[in-house]
């Protein structure tokens, strides 16, 4: 039996836990929270993610060792790297961490990215306002997340002191391009070199906060995105499950982010795809063949963020699938999803109303 | 958080907590062996399944409790019942574990059995013989699975001391049918009297034990199975998921036997349906609304028997879903399964065979 070592606790770990369980494996945690949610369907090592003696217990005790959040410091990943086989690798990471990288990687394999600056001081972000011209969006380079670490630049006086505003830290300010739609990839990458992908999705973020997520069976998208990702992927020498978000300009993608772990984007593939995003990233990590990524239905996933509603009108929906983090309720926390499943895209588009209405 | 009981912690406790988590269930298991496959799921209350104070435990630590496996002995089952809620009732517990029970239900309601009788001696078996005729199968009328405590009576030689040989316990026997089919139902019926039902699955068992479970997509036996399974639920004023096995004979079913449990043969609703057995029997249990019980694919399930197979294989099948059940090896336990999907019959037959020749 495999032991599989992951770098968090929180919702993404309880979800590979329980894909991983019917294949066969074990898991430990290395978690610092008390009352981390995947903690139950395994056991812990609670210590902080850089703590150098939590990650060499990490090691010894687990066969490969993976994480389930992008914010593992690039310094500890790195040592954990010499001790164990670390999947996704370092490198994934170290690009994913800091937007500036992410974006020049994107330009290096020609992949389309909004216009950007590196902001170091009011006078970088001064310069780059007239060079990239207005509205365009400030954000930290680093452990920005949900939307948190941003900030809108409409006007020239938005700008004034934004730099002290962000916290004086790396910044990148971005062009703000109108898009028609939010669409992600949930990718996955095989110690072999082999690539799939799932349909794409057509997200909705309120507050910054992903809402919705939309697969979107047969997109005049998916090739495009799919090409991008592939590039992301070989060039990293990527293995696991990768989600890639774009935003769509009338007939082109523009890419927005990685994340090189499973994405709550790729959640509907629990029960709307042949085999999960996270039994897919497992299979990839462990070597083993990957699962198909087809779509069983027509899917959609609603995130409760702050609270669960009352879980008994949502279970009326004919299609619906419940999932509770089993996490204290907290404003802007994401506590839990459900996924709708129909065979008929009208009924969906019904149910995920219905949802909505429900969280009122 | 509502806590679940179950009793007994095998393969089926692992997948009823597997599908309980995501809804916000904890659970604790009654289980006496150290090394229960559903324990690492929650806690493991360690004691027999009739230990007075055991039962009590699990009565005062969760909110409802239900079982596993319908051997759980009744009288304890009782006592439990005068303590916490318990699903489904006492009087499914005490049909299905007496085949003689079992089939006079089956009469009285009218659902149709082979002919039968009572063994209580040598010489009941010699006048049933005489009455039934040849072929026959005699088997102990409690306690009995997997084929374990039968006899097939092909001659009056066959039955000369066959009393004694299955341990002079209570037995029935039962006139052998030749049958075109074996087939079996999973109904699920709610706590305020809702019924439903997944499509109805082919099965094909090798030396008594399930070793394929195929469900049929709008066979013409579907509305004639629900009607006998409906007749039962009702009867039995039955709250969960319950297994039903039926010989099929030309154009009409012959009832064999209830499991008052989620059955090996719905494991194929984990991945091939929109709701789980599992999770249903849940929302069961719990006053929930049921999910839909549609396929979303075709769908089969291929018991692994003894020891599994080298996995790589195995996933290299396009569609097909792993289930290790984390026990030790041993000759005729059922350790793990897969699931197969397709949107093709015809190639579903071909994985089925793949399957079939790698477990050689």
């Amino acid at each position: 039996m495999k032991k599989i070592g992951v770098v968090g606790g929180g919702q993404l770990g309880q979800m590979l836990a329980l894909a991983g369980i019917p294949l066969g494996l074990e898991f430990i945690f290395l978690e610092p929270s008390a009352d981390a949610c995947a903690a139950r369907l395994g056991r812990q090592i609670a210590a902080e993610y850089d703590d150098i003696e939590g990650l060499e217990r990490l090691a010894v005790e687990t066969d490969l060792v993976t994480f389930e959040f992008e914010n593992f410091p690039v310094q500890a990943a790195r040592h954990l790297a010499t001790l164990t086989d670390l999947a996704p690798g370092v490198r994934a990471l170290d690009v994913a961490q800091d937007r500036l990288n992410e974006k020049a990687l994107f330009r290096e394999l020609d992949i389309p990215v909004a216009d950007f600056a590196a902001i170091d001081s009011q006078d970088d972000l001064d310069k780059a306002v007239t060079r990239l011209g207005l509205p365009a969006v400030l954000k930290t380079r680093r452990l920005g997340y949900d939307g948190k670490g941003q900030k809108v630049l409409r006007t020239r006086a938005d700008a004034e002191g934004a730099f002290e505003e962000l916290g004086a830290v790396p910044l990148i300010l971005e062009s703000f391009v109108p898009f028609n739609r939010e669409l992600s990839l949930i990718a996955v990458r095989g110690r072999d070199g082999e690539c799939r992908f799932y349909p794409v999705a057509e997200n909705i973020h309120i507050n910054g906060i992903l809402h919705l997520s939309r697969p979107r069976l047969h997109d005049f998208m998916q090739e495009q995105a799919q090409t991008h990702a592939r590039r992301v992927l070989e060039s990293l020498d990527y293995v696991g499950a990768l989600g890639f978000e774009f935003f769509q300009v009338d007939d082109y993608l523009l890419a927005n982010e990685i994340a090189p772990r499973v994405h709550n984007t790729g959640h509907w593939t629990i029960e709307g795809a042949v085999t999960s995003q996270f039994e897919n990233h497992l299979r990839a990590v462990l070597g083993l063949p990957l699962g198909a990524t087809a779509a069983l239905a027509h899917a959609a996933m609603v995130n409760f963020i702050g609270e669960m509603p009352a879980i008994e009108p949502v279970l009326h929906l004919p299609g619906a699938r419940w999932h509770d983090y089993h996490k204290d309720p907290r404003p802007g926390r994401k506590v839990g999803h459900v996924t709708l499943l129909s065979d008929s895209p009208r009924r969906l588009e019904q149910q995920i109303a219905q949802v909505e209405a429900l969280m009122r």
